[in-house]
């Protein structure tokens, strides 16, 4: 067997975020060069801690019997209380296959989150629990796939899950550009521009993924602009699949989050198909090891709801610790119980800490000569525009776009890769999310320890100054 | 959005083992009706005991700061030194996103389990962690999978993961019979036959799964069985997926387990690829909601494995307490170790129980007028012969396989339906799984305490008696 015999849509299939430039930096640091992950948004591995409550909650349910021994004194009654509830309501404890869309009682936990969150209603027999939000974006595209005609409409620059996830199911990818000069929000004449050339090849558009905070953007859009995409959909009778994971990371207050659900109540909107994502990986909580989430779906019929619970089954129910973990999350200690207060010091310690990393990482990178960043006001993330110096003798703007696409995305790989040689920095060239013809950019995470901050921006300064010098053309 | 909007591909998609039926004992559960799941191989849910030490060890790695306080004397010396071990070498804890393989000393242990298993090499680096085996059994899938003339030989009866994987990826199922009366072994000059009829049908037949010890047979394959199909595949280049999740659940001395890694390797195979699974959800830890599991892959390529590791990656990584479990069921407790005496007694109560219980119901079902089973030897599965009477002026060999499939799956859904609602006995039937046309099947768990185990059976016996009388031809 080569590879010529494997399914063509997987050798097409891309995932920058744990790409070639992030193999090179496993091999340099088995080699004893100190590494600094910026690439994937992994704050457990960045010296976040976890929180302890969740900790403590997991302890407890995994191994029941600490409940019974002395050894339950280490733990606040509040958590006690809140893991005898767990093994109540799901008798059978975490060794047993749960129902297909996760345990009845954490989905209404998650509903009764939303209803808090926005002051709407939400249905939990429309929740469903995923390993992590990958696998229920996974299973809404599989579903919503008819045939390779199928188009999905997804941001450039996006999280590399979704091209790479249409790749692989061989659909099609229907691109729009965010407005970077418009605080990366969604432009309507690009969308209708973009749907139209789709529409003239041929294809089909069944839905649009939005993802708010964003990814790699880092940006949180304007109940305005959510407005404006749900009524685009409904014209162009599109679901929206709308990629909420970075919810908690807001760090402008001017720029609240909005949730596509509360968006749409407010608009007495019945007839857009949502599919809403959230992870316990992000946020504070930053627990990607678990792989837990949810999906909310809302204006979908109960016939096609069955489909996706069928879909659910096939691979039985997401795992159960992610489960307990997404509980956590929707159902932390409340005013007056006894773990409230670390719980509080420790979500507003790392909360605080990301909104001052942002700042710090925004504000310095920003002051590079050849460099634009606005200071991050969500998510976990800044995608940073630089400037290459243009090569002698070579003329982009006269390339064919799939040629121009190939060579651009050389150059802000060499980029990369040569920051990371000489500064032991991982990020990810622009290319790995897409980017304007023209433009180059790195996304980088903001997770780094604080003090490791300002030094990471002074090395990327240095770098960046000495290699547009090297790679400037030899007449300047 | 309606369901004619939808993937046909995922409507095609059945599920048997959480299908109709069990949507109706659940519902029959809510109104109050007792009922024993013998549908699904879910051990904890029939009052399996989880092991202790893997809870154990679960609690000190979710919970480090256990490990500091007096609490600690909870656990054994052994388990503690595992928990050190495991937070060492993975140094970022249970909440990071690991390796999109999985940790890597967790996989060097699960190489070091299958050489001592079966005295061969394995190599770490071709050891994959999954969440259970069915992610990576549809890993394999979309892999293999190169258009939708792609064909999967699968046994039939089959576990329908695989069935509803091949619907849902639009590939082609061919099918080959299990030898009932040769117990359940392959058959070559069936599978010759099966092949040939593909390859009719323009179908390109790229791989072969095998389910050893059998879903739902409850048979363990011999090793001449395993040579002649290593032997089949290799003439017909196909990859041989060696679904091996049970190979702890062997109940029959004169049929022990062998791995197809071992008969390979005892063959100087060098050529067939072999993908075989393996899962914490089964053997005797039963650890389904943890979704643990591995693969390990022989004779396969750099360049190919790159695309498996890529493939992974698109989801990250498996969930990190699954991957824990599976450290436990490969690396348990060692002669002299303090936990030891407690895990060998766990192991073999439940082993010795399940053996019994197989014992009891294959005897005392195959006493039941018109009802044939052998006692299992494997699994924990009885795949129950039943007779049906013929229904007058009804002609089912007069029928289209397609007709006949439909009627006769009818009938066993009825009878299956027909049990649940009068003894609150959830089965699964054959049809589900497939069988030969003009036979009729049920697939029952052994999982059920023993105690129940024997009046289940005298249940079963009354039903079915009265089941097939009223049943009868009208002249019978």
């Amino acid at each position: 067997m080569n590879i010529n015999d494997l399914n063509p849509n997987l050798l097409k299939a891309h995932y920058a975020v744990r790409g070639k430039i992030v193999s090179r930096a496993q091999k340099l640091e088995k080699e004893g060069k100190k590494i600094i992950y910026c690439n994937i948004g992994n704050p457990q591995a960045l010296k976040q801690k976890p929180l302890t409550f969740v900790r403590q909650l997991l302890a407890l349910t995994e191994y029941p019997k600490l409940l019974e021994t002395d050894a339950v004194k280490n733990f606040p009654k509040d958590i006690q209380e809140k893991a005898r509830l767990i093994l109540k309501e799901n008798s059978h404890g975490l060794g047993a296959y749960t129902q297909s869309e996760g345990m009845q009682f954490i989905r209404q936990a998650v509903a009764d989150f939303i209803e808090k969150r926005d002051s709407i209603k939400s249905d939990y027999k429309r929740i469903m629990l995923t390993d992590g939000a990958s696998k229920g974006i996974q299973l809404v595209f599989t579903m919503l796939m008819k045939d390779s005609k199928s188009g999905f409409m997804i941001p450039i620059p996006q999280y590399p899950l979704y091209s790479a996830t249409i790749a692989l199911y061989g659909a099609s990818q229907i691109n729009y550009y965010l407005d970077e000069e418009n605080n990366w929000e969604l432009n309507e004449s690009e969308l209708n521009m973009s749907i139209s050339k789709a529409k003239e090849k041929g294809i089909n558009p069944v839905a649009i993924v939005v993802i708010n905070p964003g990814n790699p953007t880092g940006s949180v859009l304007s109940k305005e602009n959510i407005k404006m995409i749900i009524n685009f959909a409904k014209r162009n009778r599109l679901s929206i699949l709308a990629d909420e994971v970075y919810q908690e990371n807001i760090y402008n207050k001017a720029l609240p989050f909005h949730s596509f659900a509360k968006v749409m109540e407010e608009m007495k909107e019945k007839e857009v198909p949502l599919f809403s994502f959230h992870s316990v990986s992000k946020g504070f909580l930053g627990e990607c090891g678990h792989r837990g989430g949810y999906m909310e779906t809302r204006n979908v019929s109960d016939e096609v709801y069955e489909q996706m619970i069928k879909l659910q089954s096939i691979g039985l129910c997401s795992n159960t610790a992610g489960q307990v973990v997404t509980y956590a999350m929707v159902a932390p200690p409340k005013e007056g119980e006894e773990s409230r207060e670390l719980y509080v010091k420790e979500r507003d310690l790392i909360l605080g800490d990301l909104k001052e990393k942002a700042e710090i990482l925004g504000t310095e990178l920003d002051r590079v000569p050849g460099m634009k960043i606005k200071i991050p006001s969500g998510a976990m993330y800044a995608f940073v525009k630089f400037e290459l110096p243009q090569e002698e003798g070579i003329y982009p703007e006269k390339m064919s776009p799939e040629e121009r696409i190939k060579y651009e995305s050389a150059r802000d790989n060499d980029y990369c890769l040569k920051l990371l040689e000489e500064t032991g920095i991982c990020v990810v060239p622009g290319s790995g999310f897409g980017q304007k013809p023209g433009t180059f950019h790195f996304r980088t995470t903001f997770l780094p320890p604080k003090d490791e901050i300002k030094q990471l921006t002074e090395k990327i300064k240095k770098f960046h100054l000495s290699y547009t010098k090297t790679k400037a053309p030899a007449n300047q």
